[in-house]
């Protein structure tokens, strides 16, 4: 029989991420500061990553491109190469950030190693979130890694089909409400939220979540108390 | 136990895939015939391709980003806007493709089905290969897709570990020797190659395999002989 599995969003769940993003974005902003304003560059920003996440979905090089998209329309495509390639530097340094665990992640996981599979369970780059699991050096502890297409109650379908494992005994663990407890708890699962100081406009709703498989945490490391 | 596993590449192996990245590469070359040879173009974005792996890995989002890199140094970074953004339509029109069956997949899966578990495992962007294998019809046949962000002998080894599965009851079948191939027989499984009419130069190795593990057919339909 299948262990019961837990599985951990990446991205500000484990280990920081948004404020990286919202460093780019600064970079981004100050680039275009004469086309115009920085909440107008951040809001055309937005509208070209959902635009786009059909096509590309998420994950860095997705940014770039919506990065590019909104110069070539903040520019009228009046851009030079010479911006162009700082937006590609832009995306390239994202994708070499330095790895940095939240407090307590190491602990909690070395509590719950051997009696639960633990697993990763996230969007992004394919090649950058194995990069920075690996960078991460808590790998060990996991069992394997799954970069998700996207995190709709269908996806984490097609994962726990994977994994061969109910519903029931699956709990995830992550800082969006959107994307790691909502279409967890519709499938039947178990969904923990553990709030980020700040979150990605997309992944933000407007309303309360109750449900007897929910549970709000303050942080990681009262998940312990729960298993 | 976990039934014996095959796993078949994607691209040109269940449907076509590198004629659509060579007439992507030709409505490069012409955009930008004025400045070097098509022979020297192509060299260009392979370079690009290549330098950018490590950061960017595979797939369609890098390969546009890679052709973007290669027009900055052909143009000497005086790339127009326009030039960025019909870049930026070849590889949003490779990303819509439709995805055309090679001749027989259908028949041998029908064939397989049932009597192993039957995997996809390919690189590429996540979201372009579900994508994909969603627009083939032959999901269905299959357990799960693996998005593999490389395809050495460490990532097939991390693909089995996840899969719980012994090499020796592992098969891949797929048409290229280097990544299908080669990897899957270091690490102790059975390799089947199965030849496209065209290959990316990258995939290409020049020296012969002899392994008892190894098969070498001409076409899918003499899959179904070997099981």
């Amino acid at each position: 029989m299948t262990k019961k599995i837990i599985a951990f969003d990446a991205d500000d769940t484990l280990w920081h991420n948004e404020p990286y993003f919202d460093e780019a974005q600064e970079r981004f902003c100050e680039l275009f500061q004469n086309y115009a304003s920085k909440q107008e560059i951040l809001q055309l920003i937005l509208t070209h990553q959902v635009k786009n996440l059909p096509l590309y979905g998420f994950g860095i090089k997705a940014f770039t491109l919506s990065m590019i998209d909104s110069a070539l329309e903040l520019t009228n495509e009046k851009i030079s190469g010479d911006g162009i390639q700082k937006i590609i530097d832009i995306g390239r340094d994202l994708l070499q950030k330095p790895v940095e665990l939240l407090p307590n992640v190491e602990e909690v996981l070395e509590k719950l190693k051997g009696k639960y599979k633990l697993v990763v369970a996230t969007k992004g780059d394919l090649k950058d979130q194995h990069r920075k699991l690996h960078d991460s050096g808590i790998g060990p502890y996991f069992h394997h890694i799954e970069v998700m297409s996207d995190k709709k109650d269908i996806d984490y379908q097609k994962m726990l089909q994977r994994l061969e494992i109910n519903p029931a005994d699956f709990t995830m663990i992550g800082n969006s409400l959107k994307s790691d407890v909502l279409p967890v708890l519709n499938i039947g699962g178990h969904g923990i939220h553990i709030p980020y100081h700040t979150t990605w406009e997309y992944e933000k709703i407007d309303f309360e979540i109750t449900h007897e498989n929910f549970k709000a945490l303050e942080n990681i490391n009262q998940v312990v108390d729960l298993f």
